[in-house]
């Protein structure tokens, strides 16, 4: 075992990933370990699948997890017909599917807020956590592996907690924790932190030994998601936020040295941030949730001084490549709980620059970053409603189009609203930025439309706005009820929003 | 002066209002001290509509001020068409009418992010505050009335600073408020607080003694809003909310004396808290923007301990009131600047009860708080997304229907987004509660149709519930696009949402 169960009581207790999902009953709460396919257990959930596609018993579980966990949950369960209730977050096709068709209750909810939902009793009870570890420390703590969200929570509150210890986790990510409980209200202290390298907790949960029920040993990989070669429009919305941060230190209304950034996840997101290793800051930090390849860059390439987040998520080869340099990174990488890299007091108090994507934007500053047409959901809002809302800078990317430009990302209405034309702050496409503090609803319109929108769209999008003024009931937001949602109808019925 | 002004060098500064109002040009930034009717210089702002309606002189300014102002600003400035700009909240007939027909631009902000917008130059520098006064120290700092709001920060940015001594104003108001600044990012520290009533400040506004250009002795009376009489609505959902908190505090989820309480402003909310004062709990205390007559009725029947607020602002009656118990209410009333009260740092830690009242709500649990029919604006967000996103437990409360029941305030889709499906965790109308914590969009549905709306929509809105999970392209949130606003054109058109 190499040291890595380091309590003889708990060594007992090693049993096999089918041993363990015997414990696992129909109709329980199940809270997972991990985040962003990241620090997620793998082997008895793979256990409870064959188990339950070769027997036909009836399994229906809530499960509640960090964030998306990887396929052996989220894909494997769905299919099987396993998950009943998900929350708080997912980015899987087939739960996904089981969303969308009805057949899975999925609660879409702030990241932050789970903690306290599950420790208040407030969501139903949890019978039994899974978490991923690296190691069991002496005294039957357990030091988590590469994605924390909410393991902390989970394991206080579950009956039974299962603990998966995965040998194929570098035992060198002992030490990149730092756990830090919050008190439920009306005893909660100020959280002792003033910048994002601050280690205020301990590297391990603790957790009642009577509480674990079982422990496997596994070695498997985290199935975190490749990413997609950055492209020319990533790269443009890269150069524009660039400018637009440099503009403001320029300007003094951001530090030489920004403030620290959060990074929404994707594709997009880490393509956007890569562009700062070309840039001229220095000294930057992170204060996120997922630690991506372009964040891993930005430390490697000596721009980034620290990143914080609740979950190490690089690709499949980005792993690999922070395997390699692990002794770097180990003092430039924190990871903490959800409720804490994503804690309202913290991200108020550190002024975080909060970079999102958005699914859709309309012309007033309304974002919506998970219904496709107002009903399908995507993946869900995740932490982004946690950051936009508290942080100093809030901007929003997109490309300006879609589907090969059959959907104009900036619209006349949303079609369902994730973030206010109060929390949007900044919008930044291909095609430029629209710095919308401090503007009227008419104003933020045409600062959208001329700055952001693609030039197909664009004669739309003003004629809309140009028709509201003359004949909407208000010139504050000069909306036409029966024209707002006109496009996503015609998307809909025709496959494009062009009105030719 | 009975020792209101108390700085021999201020003392020489004391001039009459129409000579302080000769620093007021055109073109300039205006910031002003108040919040809800209540702290708002008078006798300055009715010079200067005195003299531009007598001169006709172009008098264009951006007003920025802590929440609404008096009739001597909002009403007379935009009548005299002095107000181009005006910023983050307003309740005014005028203004109102100037903000929906074009002509005044307005910026319908979160009140905690003014301060950090004003600080940081965000916002267009200001030229002069004003700013109303109980009295003037030895050291020349300002002692704010009734309504601090963002004076801190106006006071600290504007090039010059003019004071009206409101000699109206009990001198007993001295010692109510905490003043507490906040640094900017990234020096900020945390908000030393972990109790509502929790004093971190000073008493005083600290003021550059060479800024304060001219001092106005005023005698006035702060023009606060009468409040209609409680009606049966208002007491049914008094009922319901209590009936609610109190299942709450049964089943482990509040604590007995609940958490600090958060009420939004106006009549309705008014009589939805003045419930309490017959309620059996006991040891309440407040944390809010605005103190009105029934957080001071819970006060004096000895519910409620003790109340935070950035502004005092009962009816005229409760003034009245107010004044003859001062000394009772003296040690348990607190008012702080706005970044302080509505600061989601303390709004989280301290676990609020967050209750505000909402224009229209979605079936899906979106609530409008701003937009009549997706375009009008009413009087803005205010403080309650600085709220409903941070607290522990967020209520919106509304009477089921309005304008006699030719609108339903329960529609299948907001017109306009103020707080997203994920902060609105319970809805209370005079019909019913529904709790919305941790149930998917087309559960919230059910509870919100079954428990809150009004018997004369139930059945269409069960219609267009189940026509969605039939047609839409997603069960998730079974929106169908073509129909989703058409209550709203249908009113628009026909004067009524129903349909016969």
């Amino acid at each position: 075992m190499n040291g890595r169960i380091r309590n003889s009581e708990i060594l007992k207790r090693v049993v096999s990933a089918e041993k363990a999902a015997e414990l696992i009953k129909d109709g329980m709460v199940i809270g997972i370990s991990g985040f962003t396919p990241s620090g997620y257990p793998k082997a008895v959930p793979s256990a409870l699948t064959k188990r339950v596609n070769s027997t036909g018993e009836k399994m229906k579980l809530s499960v509640y997890t960090g964030a998306s966990v990887g396929p052996e949950i989220d894909g494997d369960w769905s299919k099987a017909g396993i998950i009943a209730r998900r929350l708080p977050y997912q980015t899987n096709k087939e739960l996904r599917n089981g969303i969308n068709d009805g057949s899975i209750e999925y609660t879409d909810m702030h990241l932050s807020h789970v903690a306290q939902y599950v420790n208040y009793g407030i969501l139903p009870k949890i019978d039994i956590a899974i978490v991923e570890a690296v190691s069991i420390t002496e005294e039957g703590f357990i030091v988590p592996s590469t994605g924390i969200g909410n393991s902390v929570n989970y394991i206080q509150n579950a009956d039974k907690v299962i603990v998966e210890v995965n040998e194929n986790q570098p035992i060198e990510l002992e030490g990149l924790s730092d756990v830090y409980t919050v008190e439920n209200p009306p005893c909660r202290k100020p959280i002792p932190m003033t910048a994002p390298g601050d280690r205020i907790g301990t590297t391990y949960i603790p957790c009642d030994l009577d509480k674990i029920a079982a422990v496997v040993i596994t070695n498997l990989m985290d199935k975190t998601r490749p990413l997609s070669v950055v492209d020319d429009v990533s790269k443009a919305i890269s150069k524009n936020l660039i400018k637009f941060l440099e503009k403001e230190v320029s300007e003094n209304r951001l530090p030489k040295d920004l403030l620290p950034i959060q990074s929404g996840v994707g594709s997009v997101a880490n393509a956007v941030l890569a562009g700062l290793c070309d840039s001229d800051f220095e000294n930057l930090t992170c204060y996120t949730e997922v630690i991506q390849d372009s964040m891993l860059d930005l430390l490697r390439c000596g721009k980034a001084k620290l990143a914080s987040g609740t979950s190490l998520s690089p690709s499949p080869e980005g792993v690999l490549k922070f395997r390699e340099d692990i002794d770097f990174f180990k003092d430039k990488i924190i990871l903490r709980p959800q409720e804490i890299s994503n804690n309202p007091e913290v991200i108020r108090r550190l002024g975080l620059i909060s970079i999102n994507t958005a699914l859709e934007i309309d012309i007033f500053g309304n974002v919506n970053s998970t219904h496709v047409m107002g009903s399908k959901m995507m993946n869900g809002i995740g932490g982004s409603g946690d950051f936009a809302r508290n942080a100093y800078l809030t901007i929003f990317t997109t490309e300006s189009i879609a589907k090969k430009g059959c959907i104009s990302s900036i619209v006349p209405m949303v079609s369902h609203t994730d973030h206010t034309e109060h929390d949007v702050m900044v919008i930044i496409t291909e095609q430029g930025v629209a710095d919308l503090r401090g503007l009227s609803p008419k104003e933020r319109a045409y600062a959208i439309i001329n700055n952001c929108a693609h030039p197909d769209y664009k004669p739309m999008l003003l004629e809309y706005l140009k028709k509201g003024l003359k004949e909407s009931p208000s010139k504050h937001t000069p909306h036409l009820l029966e024209e707002a949602l006109s496009w996503h109808v015609r998307f809909i019925k025709t496959g494009t929003m062009k009105n030719n």
